[in-house]
């Protein structure tokens, strides 16, 4: 498996005793991890067994930090040095595990930077059967850098899933990713961008938002170009929906936890069950339990191996009216 | 003008739209600086064009980032390198100016690293009139850790400036420094310390607080071994105490502004007076000045010139019974 990561980060957690603002805080503990999206997904497929390349761009000793880790989680990590400083995420978590996010921006790409990663990316996809495509472009990459990287990777043989948000998403599609994994509000989101691109000046256009809503979204993203929509909406589980099929699982119990990378853990799930040829009904359920036993974990992007293995066949999946 | 600085720190500040407990946020700008409290004296000497040096423990990439802008401010950096990194002070400052600080614990050290700052100490102090010796110890030096920078910095002829809070306040007044700079809280409470463990298990042992007990807590470090006991107090200003005399000065005008980095610029005045050979009236009306100005300043750990030198002639001292 490839993982593409165009802007990773360096992961900070702070443990604080409660946090206030405008207050000054002594941090009790500190922990660094290598993060961004597809990052988090090559570590999931990594700690699973799974052999899984990651590239992307990283610079500055955060970008070195962040290698090293990768490589120490028995991820091999063929990233491209840039001259800005990879950014970092920091969490600060206070004694009642309440988390606060304050993310930098990514480092801005100096000019040749982003063809660079398409050629190693080129030159990295023919060896692998799937292509994990996620998280945000950094700024300096051009805004269909995702559609570069999609043709590419097709190009080269891959099945690809593509895990992006906003302009990222909607540019990515035309190149046609295998797979786009969105949650329902991304979706909802991107499916009246596209809507409303195409419609533009038309009076009477209305937006997809909830219930079978979701359905119609899928059907716009998958016009614009995705192949299978996988939605994850969170506790009401994870819908795969085709051209002509839908399948829905949802968690064999009520969660409660750290909702932060059970999405990239659904993607490991995904590009996992695409390289070894599985049908949609099993990948999706597979999804849902490895995305469960991210939720329980108490650690950002980590994952419960013990609920995983509990949860994997109590999934109930369903097919549903497409 | 030697500045010895133990715990440094890469101050960070991040700029936000507003900061809530348990949401996740954009950091729209990223600020870096090399920090600690002896950092920021040597920083308003250089400004000053008064000539510095610097000194302390520094590791990993915030130590190299740290010490290149130090040079870069005009300091002259001869800190000792040591395998932990330095810590990241982390502000978060939203649109409305409030401040959140995150401070990370220093550097553990390594076996032999506290004796190599003392050499490097030793070997810089004798071309110094003036030491100032500042700021927290990291993890890993001894606690008396200031009475031994007292002691060798005195042997070397320095007139020494102690500013730091706590047990090692506390225990560095054995070595008898010239000036210790607590402000008006940490002289109270380090009173009572010294207070406590010479009369333990005594009752009816009471503690100075407030009003003329900042006479009385004065007495008591001095005893422990203080020469001028100088004590900062916000708004109220700056009384020097001696053996037989005080000074007190206060701010031309009420302030308003950002107080990080004002008890340092008093220092940074001290230790400038102190080279000088100025009295102690006008080291206070140039401490009072230069505080001020750094309350006024909208960077933490900056000051205005242009309000220090309107201020440095207004600033009214007088006598006050010792």
């Amino acid at each position: 498996m490839l993982a593409v990561c165009p802007n990773p980060a360096l992961d900070v957690t702070y443990g604080v005793a409660d946090l206030a603002v405008g207050e000054t805080h002594r941090v009790l503990e500190v922990h660094h991890a290598a993060g961004g999206k597809a990052v988090n997904v090559a570590r999931v497929l990594a700690r699973l067994g799974h052999p899984v390349t990651a590239t992307g761009l990283a610079g500055g000793p955060e970008g070195r930090s962040l290698r090293d880790r990768l490589a120490a989680d028995g991820v091999q990590e063929r990233f491209v040095a840039i001259e800005a400083g990879t950014r970092r995420t920091v969490v600060v978590v206070d004694g009642a595990g309440t988390a606060t996010g304050l993310w930098e921006p990514g480092p801005a790409l100096r000019p040749g930077e982003w063809d660079r990663l398409l050629e190693q990316v080129a030159s990295l996809a023919s060896g692998h059967a799937v292509a994990v495509l996620s998280g945000s472009l950094p700024p300096g990459a051009p805004a269909h850098g995702y559609a570069e990287l999609v043709a590419l990777t097709r190009h080269a043989g891959c099945t690809v899933v593509l895990d992006a948000d906003g302009d990222a998403l909607r540019l990515g599609l035309a190149a046609g990713p295998d797979v786009v994994k969105p949650n329902a509000e991304e979706l909802s989101r991107t499916a009246t961008a596209i809507d409303a691109g195409g419609r533009a000046g038309v009076s009477g256009a209305t937006s997809p938002s909830g219930g079978d809503d979701l359905h119609r979204a899928a059907a716009i993203l998958r016009r614009a170009g995705a192949g299978v929509v996988v939605a994850t909406g969170g506790p009401s589980g994870i819908t795969a929906l085709g051209p002509s099929w839908a399948v829905h699982g949802r968690p064999p119990v009520a969660l409660t936890g750290n909702a932060t990378g059970a999405g990239d853990a659904a993607v490991a799930a995904i590009a996992r069950g695409l390289a070894q040829g599985a049908g949609w009904p099993e990948i999706v359920a597979d999804a849902v339990a490895l995305s469960a036993a991210a939720v329980v974990a108490p650690i950002a992007g980590a994952f419960s191996l013990e609920r995983y293995e509990e949860w994997r066949h109590a999934v109930v999946v369903q097919e549903v009216e497409p």
